[in-house]
């Protein structure tokens, strides 16, 4: 008896979180699409195929779930690049890196090199954050983690591979960062398919980082 | 008789443009304040103080209005930097520099360093501009005006100057229009006062521009 209940309150606890997930992937899309005012919970229960009993046991409101997800893309960018320190290290750190040491910093920002739907919805989260204190704490702490996540991969690179940069890593990470932001909403907006915007976004880090390394 | 009618119709002229502009500036608070979307035209024509007839009047749509906003700050924008052009040569041109060239550079940025309302509503603009290619196509318009205007004022510099770059004009530009942009949208999430914006704005602006100069 007991086993069974364990299993049936397991069940029920993971067709909550599927839910849950299902609500939040569908959120993105409609957010990403039409932006936070325009997306409405019918449009975003339609997307999921639930009900709006559904969306209102897992979410209080649309704002609610908004920050959730702000929260999760926030925390999915920090880990992905952490992931990929990671799996350098598994390869053999950054001792065996390529002549050119700015292509690991590409390579590690190419594993978060959004596609269309999440430059959108990132472009959604920071001009909400403008006028929201709370969603603006969130994604500054979320910037500044990946800011010092690639200043660290920067100050490896410049001890292994013996290279000089002509700012802190700090700043270096700073300006990585923004020109990456910059190259892709741009991309966005000019309408450029995944393939293009990732070649656009890589030559404009290619640049910036030829700048970064002192001669 | 004649001049009377003439001289009505250009008083209705004036006020109906007067009407369009007070409409035109109440939005632009309006959608930087709440967004385009959650920007109702009871709101804008209540903030303008007029009736809901003045404004269909004057604009067919929110949208129709919107659009033409856009196109106006973009107009600013440029004429701005333009102004500041004719400015410097009036004032004898780019001999005359300070001995740190990039100075000049950010001095033609300042005049467009927005307040927190300019930066709202060009973010607005931005995130509207990946979802509709007509405004995308006026926005990537004006960036790339904005864009030729400042790699003038670089080559000006370069020529006048003795000073060499280490990007070709068009990429110096670019770069520094996109720590521009980073830099203020970063500034208004963090909250800070349009003084301590253009410090922050500068100090990024200077970083970037002495990394630009090949020494």
């Amino acid at each position: 008896m007991t086993d069974t209940r364990v299993a049936g309150g397991a069940t029920t606890t993971r067709r909550r979180e599927t839910t849950r997930r299902r609500l939040l992937d569908a959120a993105a899309q409609v957010f990403a699409e039409v932006g936070l005012d325009a997306a409405s919970v019918e449009a975003i229960c339609d997307r999921a195929g639930f009900t709006r009993g559904a969306f209102y046991s897992n979410f209080e409101t649309k704002d609610q779930l908004f920050l959730e997800l702000a929260g999760e893309v926030a925390l999915e960018r920090v880990e992905a690049v952490r992931r990929r320190i990671a799996e350098l290290d598994h390869e053999g750190g950054f001792a065996d890196l390529p002549a050119n040491a700015f292509a690991i910093v590409q390579d590690v920002l190419d594993v978060s090199a959004d596609d269309r739907l999440s430059v959108l919805l990132m472009s959604e989260i920071r001009i909400h954050a403008m006028r929201n204190p709370e969603l603006a704490a969130a994604y500054l702490a979320q910037d500044e983690e990946m800011r010092r996540a690639i200043a660290r991969i920067i100050d490896d690179i410049g001890q292994t591979k013996k290279v000089r940069f002509r700012l802190p890593s700090d700043q270096v990470a700073r300006l990585m960062l923004t020109v990456w932001e910059g190259a892709t909403v741009r991309s966005a907006m000019a309408g450029l398919d995944y393939e293009a915007m990732c070649r656009r976004t890589n030559e404009e880090l290619a640049r910036v980082a030829q700048l970064l390394i002192d001669a």
